[in-house]
Formats: structure tokens, sequence, C-alpha cells
């Protein structure tokens, strides 16, 4: 199964602190890397974790609150000073295109790439990206202001032929990829030996689904059913769903019964509201809800396994 | 003496590393926080370094590339998190106020503390700002986009009345203030005693200089002449004076014969480019010009005395 993970860059809420970082996180598969929310200091947490900005050519922006996409401009002016050439891509909620695209001509004045900025303005979940490795499906989430959470949903790989019937049936290379894709094959002396005996099935389809900040929100239990790591808002803990409520945010414990409704593989809580000493109190509620909770923190990488192997 | 000291926030170039955060430094004097420049993550490491961003009241911004100002709009952020109500004076090149507020209208809508932005726009040194610390004089320097050195000069103090006088010519209390302000005194029998019999003049009036990148600025030697410390722009070395001509910085050795040429008490050399592995080649060039110098590094403080006593 090939590679495909998350690395939290930033899991704190609002305001940076010293232990966490603003949002950020990058999705790879590969060794291709896309970026989730980019918070103020997110250029530094790529360097201090190792990943080359080359090789990020989009970028997804929930909402444009500062904590999760102050570090852009200082991002993609860093590109330019690298003298990338590759163009990006920047998936940003509508309302923050005017802003965005201001400081940009006023910012990045020297960039020898196209930064390409692509509005999301959906009132239903609806695809916004697709490439090789994923659909990413955006869905409107409930915040103060225009806010979406991203499923990133791998593309159906190939069927895996089977080493032995290359030999046995001899199987021409040229019909290899064919037969991957579903077909038959003939034999030399006519024979159809069907797909099924030649192939296996394909790798499970695996998916991720960044939840940002939000207010709970049950109905894409059904959007989200099977997802194999779920990501949420998790500003607060139990017992502050007053104040949760109030700034829509999600307490742990509500993203816990959420990634239940999701049957969900694994549970990744964030988001963290600097008022708590430590995060241990949203272990703790959440897997009262949901067995499989991991907390997020700097420099983590959650491998996604097919929830049923997970 | 009374504290009056510069601490280094940041003191990388163009593009935050491992090593360095980009520009930022705070100067203070008797607790007083005055901040020169704002790079991303600066709100993070006032936090790293102990600052209360509440006592902060005035931030100077030599000029609008982001090392120098990516992290403003993040601390104001910030401060209206902390439910400010002081209010805040930013003064900054005049070419960088539209997009400075285009930004504050959009990201920082809840602050219930004034952002008095002062623009700076002056050909000669211009005293841009007073308080009872200091008079700030901006200098325009030679970069690619408007920018400003800044001149912190104290406030000349009070002559230090002499304790052992008050008992033997009888000082009333209320008098003190008008003979440490350079006044005599007339004694219950009518003798007038000389101010200067009565005080010792007051501290010395110290400076601290901030050369943000610029080519050198000799012209500036009468201007800074005897300032107790010098910052300057070093981002490249000796050997390297066409790099930092091209992008108009200046080398170690070019701000050390400045140093030389202001008879300045101390040279603090910082923007360090990241092509450098360390700087210790920067000290050794530069103290062959002139004796006095320290590099920057995140988290120096340095005590500015007079340079007489340095």
């Amino acid at each position: 199964m090939v590679e495909f993970t998350v690395t939290i860059l930033g899991c704190g809420s609002a305001k940076p602190t010293l232990r966490h970082h603003t949002s950020s996180q990058i999705v790879s598969r590969l060794g291709k890397l896309y970026m989730i929310d980019c918070g103020e200091g997110t250029q530094t947490q790529l360097m201090r974790y190792g990943f080359h900005p080359g090789q990020l050519e989009n970028i997804f922006i929930s909402h444009a609150h500062g904590d999760h996409c102050f570090g852009l401009v200082g991002l993609l002016s860093s590109l330019s000073l690298d003298k990338r050439t590759t163009d990006i891509n920047i998936h940003v909620p509508a309302d923050f295109v005017e802003i965005l695209k201001a400081q940009i001509d006023f910012f990045v004045t020297h960039a020898e790439f196209s930064i390409r900025i692509h509005p999301i303005d959906c009132q239903e979940p609806t695809l916004i990206f697709s490439d090789l490795h994923f659909d990413v499906t955006a869905f409107p989430l409930e915040h103060r202001v225009p806010c979406y959470g991203f499923l990133f949903r791998e593309k159906q790989g190939s069927r895996h032929i089977i080493p032995e019937c290359i030999e046995k049936y001899g199987i021409p290379r040229p019909e290899i990829d064919r037969i991957r894709g579903g077909g038959d094959f003939t034999t030399a002396d006519g024979r159809v030996i069907p797909n099924e005996v030649l192939t296996t099935p394909p790798d499970p389809v695996r998916s991720y689904a960044y939840v940002s900040d939000t207010r709970p929100v049950m109905q894409y239990a059904e959007l989200l059913q099977g997802v194999d790591l779920l990501y949420h808002d998790a500003t607060y803990c139990e017992g502050d769903e007053e104040l949760a409520y109030k700034y829509d945010h999600s307490t742990a414990s509500q993203a816990a019964e959420f990634a239940k409704a999701c049957n969900a593989g694994k549970l990744l809580l964030g988001h963290f509201s600097s008022r708590y000493e430590t995060e241990d109190c949203f272990l703790e509620c959440a897997t009262r809800y949901f067995p499989n909770v991991l907390l997020a923190d700097e420099g983590v990488t959650v491998r996604i396994v097919d929830k049923k192997n997970g």
C-alpha cells in the first residue's frame, strides 16, 4: 500500500503559543505534498520537519482567520526568493480572495511562477480538486466566517496483476496496463483468460477528512462515512460546550461523537485552545465516545491505513 | 543609570531559517517597550523571551519587505484576542500604509483599541516620535523600497541633587524638582546657593541607532556621531561586496567602517544572509575595522551604556 500520511505543522488555536503553532498540516502521498491551512510560521515548520516547499503545488485554506492563513504570503514570498518556477495553486474561500491578491501583489513582486487562486464558494459538498492522487471535496462548516472542511479521497488504483500469470499465459509487457485496468487476456492459442484470474483487486481507496473550525456538523456523517482518518476541531474540552458554541467550535467529545457517527478509522484531535495546560483531558473525554483517538502535536505524522487494517 | 536595552527577536535576512528568525527587536527603557520591525513569528519570539506585548505601545517598521513586517498583523490580531484596550502606534513608511490598513480592516475586526498608523515620509532625518523616554529620528536609507533607520536618543534627564545638601541647607521637599531642573536655592536666611553646589550633572544621554537594510550610508556619520550602540545591516560578509551592492545591502566590514566613522560605542551586526553557515567571518572581518563588535542572535540583550563607560 503506497505511503499516504498527514503531518501536523501546527495544531494550536487562535494564538500561537510556545507549545503549539497555529494550524497547518501536510498531506503526503508518494512524496507529493498538499498543504492544508498555513498559520504564521508555517514555512519554518516545513523546514523543521524536513519538507521541501518546492514539492508543494496545492495549498488548501479552510477559512480566512489569521491562525489558518497568516503564514501564506510569507511562504509564497520565500518560494519566490527560492527562484521557484513551478506554478502553485491556492484553494481559498471566496471571501479571502481580494485581500490575499492585494497582499500577493504588494509583497510577492518577483515571482517567476504563477500563483493560481481558486475560490471556494459552495453551499453543498463540492469536488474542488482532482489529480492523479486525490479527489478533494470541500464541505461548508459552521463557523463565524465562510469555512470549509476538506475530504481527500484517493483515486481508485489499478488491479494488481499476479506475477505468476505473466509467465504462465505468456502475457507481453504492452498488455499489462490494459489488464491492470480490468481487461481480460487472449492467449496466443485463442483462449480468453478472465481478468479476475489474472489479477487481485486494487488497494482499498483511503480517505482523510480535515474538519476545521466548526460547531458539530453531524449532517456530514454520511459524506464522511468510513473515512480512514478524521481530523476534527477540538478547541475545547468536555464541560466547555457553552464556550465552544459561543465561538463556533467543538469540544473533544463532540468530535468523538462525530467520529463514531462517521464510523471513522481514527480520530485526530487538534486546534487546542491555549486555555488548557495539557491536552490529556481531551484524550480522556474523547475516548469515552470513540476508541481510536490521537492527539495532534507538531511534528507528528499519522500514516493513513485502510480502516479495516488500522 | 537607568536600564536601556535592546533585545534581538530575529536577525536573519529575507527568509526565516531554523537558525534565525526574520528581523525584530525590542528596545526597552525602564520597562517601557518599543518594537523595531516585526518579521513573521515575532509574537512567538516575544513570548519566548518573556516580553508582555501588552506593554508595547509603539512599533517602528523600517520598510515594507516581508522579513520586516509579516508578523505585524498577527501580533495586532493577538493583541485583540488578548482584549487589549490600550491604543497602539505603528510608525511605517508611507508606501506600506494602504496594504497594512487593508489587512487590519480584514483581519483585526474586534479590536477594543485603536491602531494608529503614523506614516513616515521624509527625505532628511526627521523627528518622528517623542515621549518621556526618547526622541526617535527616522533617516532614509538606500534600499530597493522606501526604508528608514531609527535613532533612539534618550531625553535629557534631571540633574542629581546631592543628598547631603538637602539637610545642610534645609531644602523643603517641594523645592527639589525645581533644583533638579537647574534652579538655585535660597535659604531661610536669604543666601542663594547656586545649583552647581547642590547638584551633579544629569546622566549622559545615551542613544541607539538601528540601521536597517541599506547600502552603506556614510552621509549619516555626523547624525549618528557618538552613538552608544549601532545596529547595522550586515547581510553579507567581506568579499561579497558585489552581492551587497546588487541587493542594496551592506557587508560586515562596511558596517564596521561606518561604526568607526560614527565614533560609535559598540557595533551590533545583524540581518545575516542564510548563505553563511555561521557568522564567525562577520565578526572577524568587522573587527579589522572597528574594535567593539557584537553579533546579533535571537534572545541576546545588549545593555546600552554611555560609550565612555562601555
